[in-house]
């Protein structure tokens, strides 16, 4: 009855969820420390959360579908048409209309980066090409780019940390033939530009390519990520193309309230990154102490190379300190989300006893 | 670039959305009486929103996405296992599922029925059967039902609001080809229950085929339109597949808690039930009276037969009262949600005034 193609198919394996850890372990809630999903430890805006308090009494009603406020809050931000956005639950969702609308035989990515590429390509059928090191090597990407319909850019790229420089990926787009789509998902964007002007994208920068698509997303610096929104931005063509696979109603009611108040606390956002960068030096002060290989991150997280990944990750688990085990990238690492400051202080007392 | 398949693809004519009527029309918010997407007029459980806002600081972790609490709720409300359960982001997102599933050829469905049904079929290219009769005819059904690789059935049936008995479900069920998955839409099925035992379909007398997926919402009923949370209930070979095209936090954190603690407050949907049937009562007498031909609905909607739908549905627009036109059904008639007491009150004097 079912698809031969279902076969083949993985699912996502998720960072392990605090309820999951207390059935388990039979840890209380409130000591466990989940630094798997590269959640943002400051929460959210608190601007956001009064808003949302106060609309819980319309749950029974679906979301404005056109979503006009929350694309013409991204039309500000990123100067922009609105007709040149799409919301999706999550940015995963408009990788996956992407995907669905485009039907590649064969996709390009990088060695280890975000899971989904290749989850949603598989559903299709397409052939899976990745390149030989784990970070972007542009120089690997052009020995393929001509093979692939979709070749995918994680700028900075999840789960190891790097991020390329914007003319770089500049010069290889311009390489790369205009029947062939380019995903540049910028997840964590926020986080590289603050740290490096260099990383930069903007979205306004790829409009004129028929071939690009950008994606964003709420869930990293903006703290929702329990809410799903995401966005795609490209020119009108795609981003019409891309609508014909949107369900209806594709964000909650209190989720499309989220963004828009999102977007309007800026500071919120700022403040998150900054911290993120203060705490993210002690990670890497003690990698330098203990002789551990580490990734220059842009982003919310740090991706450590130890002895036995699986071994620390199971070892952290049992005592309520969840991080992710790289060892199914084929990477003896583990990545753990820069948590705040009291996190921080906890874990990097705990692995000082585990290393 | 893009998949040929697209070029046929409509997208869904969602109900116009408050917020678009406030653009357009210059109608202040409150005055505006939306009634034409069978949202519960009776808002959601206050319980409900009690616990949701007590975790608006937790908008920032993603869902557990095992969904175990919540699949333990549904597990006792309709006495079957967790694993025979698959959560969707509303129950159009299971039918999604299970159409990119099974990549059927052919499909049937009624004429006039859930508009999804189409929609997520043509994206995977298949070939749409539509009885004659708007309303479930089982005998069209068995003239096509050995050709169609799935079989829709609406009980009840959304936007015409009739429904089928169980005792005759069960007889087609049984002659339909164990290869066809059939797919029994519920979302409407606590409001045929409570109208008449004869409608009612307990998931689990379905769990004995191989066949067969029961979808149901906590849109209508349970008053969770906003918030996207729907479900299947099948056998477990079925779920497995379907969890394969699962993507990862498809509901929110919000939503997951909204639905977890919607089904410890029956009481709410029980009174939304019962308010929706007596206010329904008086939208028949007003038919009686201006010998208008409607259809007996088993539903939280009636569909009334007009003299000119589009000319109806647009008058009430103006003055802000929005129902559905179902002339792109090729139905001379609109669908109106049973609203609360005060709403249907301005209603039936507008509907007083222009009929």
């Amino acid at each position: 009855m079912f698809s031969k193609k279902l076969d083949s198919l993985k699912t996502y394996e998720a960072g392990k969820p605090i309820e999951l850890v207390v059935r388990e372990f039979g840890i209380e809630p409130k000591d466990i420390i989940k630094l798997a999903s590269n959640e943002n430890p400051y929460g959210c805006s608190k601007k956001v959360q009064e808003e949302v308090k106060k609309i819980v009494n319309q749950m029974s009603i679906y979301p404005d579908d056109s979503m006009y406020e929350l694309k013409e809050g991204l039309s500000k931000k990123f100067d922009v048409d609105s007709k040149n956005i799409i919301i999706g639950a999550g940015s995963d969702q408009v990788l996956e209309f992407a995907i669905h609308a485009i039907e590649p035989k064969k996709v390009l990515m990088s060695k280890t980066t975000f899971a989904m590429y290749e989850i949603y390509s598989k559903q299709v059928g397409a052939e899976i090409i990745k390149t030989s090191s784990h970070e972007h090597n542009l120089d690997e990407f052009r020995k393929y780019k001509d093979e692939a319909d979709i070749i995918f850019l994680c700028l900075p790229n999840n789960p190891v940390g790097e991020c390329l420089d914007w003319n770089d990926v500049k010069n290889f787009i311009d390489e790369v033939d205009k029947d062939t789509l380019i995903i540049i998902d910028g997840a964590y964007q926020e986080y590289a530009t603050f740290k490096d002007k260099n990383k930069k994208i903007e979205p306004k920068w790829i409009l004129d390519y028929p071939n690009i698509l950008y994606t964003g997303t709420f869930s990293k610096a903006y703290g929702l990520g329990g809410m799903r929104i995401g966005y795609g931005i490209a020119n009108e063509n795609i981003i019409k193309n891309l609508y014909k696979l949107r369900p209806p109603f594709n964000i909650t009611t209190l989720s499309l309230k989220a963004g828009i108040i999102a977007l309007q606390d800026e500071e919120f956002v700022n403040n998150s990154i900054k911290n993120n960068f203060i705490e993210m030096e002690r990670y890497e002060e003690f990698c330098k102490n203990k002789n551990l290989k580490y990734i220059q991150s842009y982003t919310n997280f740090i991706t450590i190379f130890v002895d036995d990944s699986t071994k620390l990750a199971d070892d952290l688990l049992k005592i309520g300190i969840i991080v992710r085990n790289l060892a199914s990238y084929e990477l003896n690492a583990i990545r753990i989300t820069i948590g705040s400051k009291l996190q921080n202080d906890k874990v990097l007392e705990t692995l000082n006893k585990l290393i």
